[in-house]
């Protein structure tokens, strides 16, 4: 008979990096859904950086995961067995049922998707979450214009590789920062980004310099995935008017539950009169279409490239995960726990 | 024979307060007018923060005033000779003549101001620059709505008093921060703000605290004049999708030979998808008929109230400057240096 396996939260990574213990592989009975709900084996899980600050329990924009509980995560999944009329088994849809093999969820809230449109895994990326946050927070509150300076950190990460990519389609010149030579040449050379810096073992001070020289006329908008010393060097080159995108602070997650203190840009923000901004992509919820009609054609004609860096088998999520922490992966961090029963 | 008084800078205050003895009280010859230009008698001198940032060689968003130099400053002037079609003898401008009894400048960049319309003075507070400071960063970059919370530090200032006026008038709660129970008196029962704190002698914490009293349902419009310890505690109280306006740093004037460091905020910033932007007057120049119908309307209308702290004689100049940036003055800080010919 078979069980559902699941991932818990064991212990909080509290000022420090995660590591393997802080996670708990479990068995389960296979969850019974009630009326309205529907059965769901996970096909793919995705692995986001905001996991870092669920595990947390510093205040922020969502509930931390509890100790004892699975974490958190989107995944696409099969319908198996379904007591709502909106979905049938076979069904693939795309839902938050965390790092486990199924869940039970109401079909309210669940979005079906098209495997036929586009591979499944890619609505855990350049058309889900990732690809949306990139799309929205860089055209919504980034502006970009043609001609402007788009400087974006975590430049080969999911949400990265988007918006260099887009800030391209829209005419901008494209500098990406990202760890070691691979991911640059990967920006660079595969995602067709005007430049690109590694910013390993750099400072502020040296990666500012670095940004100076490919940016003279200062960045026009920054998308700051990172925070850290990466934003300082960045707002260091801010021109005026720029756009900072406060998106991501992956640089900072290690020390969630301390107050980030460092150097603050207040006279540069005024001087500039610089704009920095917060961005949820869960805000843009009601956009989807737009976002999706947009991304689908431009993954179809080419002009948007994808890459994902696949794990097999949802045992191998937490050492993934970890991982994409530290910068291992290249492209969009997925674990493969399943294959539709169709295929 | 007439001689120009006026006061250089001597000697740059660097990482601590401004002195009397960085400036210096100069005679020199009344200045001849070239063509295109006119010769003005000082009547009104407005000192403002701002200057206090002149005074260091710190890169902003203008060029310092150098040693030796007279001290940059907003004046109402008389024309007393002309050498330009545009003013005649007796008119009444505004323009940057600086701390000096005198000045000779190309009639192109003068505003003529009406004496019967409002006191000549008023063109420099309520009706000059600071007024349009809080009017247009308020409205444009703050876009308050009824029923919002608006929080606006050095409340009794020429910026604040200004701002948190036009915020009761489109219909929000607003608190003031000041310093001193005069003061907080003063916001309160002459202009009608909701509450005022007085932030002295306390830390972020306490004033955090105090707000959180006052705005249960967080601070949806920070006007951010001072920086620093005040702007934490109001970062502490941001409410979702907050309007956070920088527009000036007196709390860090006396170290801004230093990167100011302390408390990020990047992680509210994002969970409250709050906005933070810089502001700076002079961008709106173009706009200044729209807000001297509106502000002028105010006033006569009795819906704004405006202070005047002035002192008698430019000597006096820089005794005062050193006062207002301690806070010892309530209302607008100006300088009387001349009374018109006419009266």
């Amino acid at each position: 008979m078979p069980v559902n396996h699941r991932i818990t939260l064991a212990e909080r990574p509290v000022n420090r990096p995660v590591q393997p213990t802080d996670f708990r592989l479990e068995e389960a009975p296979i969850p019974v859904p009630a009326t309205g709900e529907v059965l769901l084996r996970t096909l793919y899980l995705s692995l986001d950086p905001y996991m870092r600050g669920r595990m947390s329990e510093a205040k922020s924009y969502a509930q931390p995961v509890q100790i004892g509980e699975v974490m958190i995560g989107e995944t696409v999944s099969e319908v198996v067995a379904s007591n709502d009329p909106t979905f049938v088994p076979g069904d693939t849809v795309l839902g938050r049922t965390g790092w486990q093999e199924y869940a039970a969820l109401p079909a309210k809230g669940l979005i079906k998707v098209d495997g036929k449109a586009a591979p499944l895994s890619y609505y855990l990326g350049v058309l889900g979450m990732p690809g949306m946050t990139g799309y929205f927070a860089l055209l919504d509150i980034g502006q970009p214009k043609p001609g402007e300076t788009v400087l974006v950190s975590a430049a080969a990460g999911a949400v990265g590789q988007v918006v260099g990519q887009i800030a391209k389609l829209k005419g901008c010149r494209v500098i990406g920062i990202a760890g070691g030579a691979d991911k640059c040449a990967y920006v660079t050379k595969d995602l067709g980004f005007d430049a690109a810096i590694d910013y390993r073992g750099k400072d502020a001070t040296a990666l500012s310099a670095e940004i100076a020289a490919l940016a003279p006329n200062g960045v026009d908008v920054y998308f700051d995935n990172v925070g850290g010393a990466i934003h300082d060097a960045a707002m260091m080159n801010v021109a005026l008017r720029a756009r900072i995108i406060i998106c991501g602070a992956v640089a900072i997650y290690d020390k969630l539950e301390t107050q980030d203190t460092g150097a603050r840009w207040m006279r540069t923000i005024l001087a500039k009169r610089a704009r920095m901004e917060g961005f949820l992509v869960f805000d843009y919820d009601p956009r989807r279409a737009e976002f999706l009609a947009d991304m689908s054609a431009w993954l179809r004609g080419g002009l948007v490239h994808y890459r994902e860096d696949v794990t097999e088998g949802l045992a191998r999520a937490p050492e993934a995960f970890i991982g994409m922490l530290a910068g291992k992966n290249l492209g969009k961090q997925l674990i493969h726990v399943a294959d539709p029963s169709g295929s």
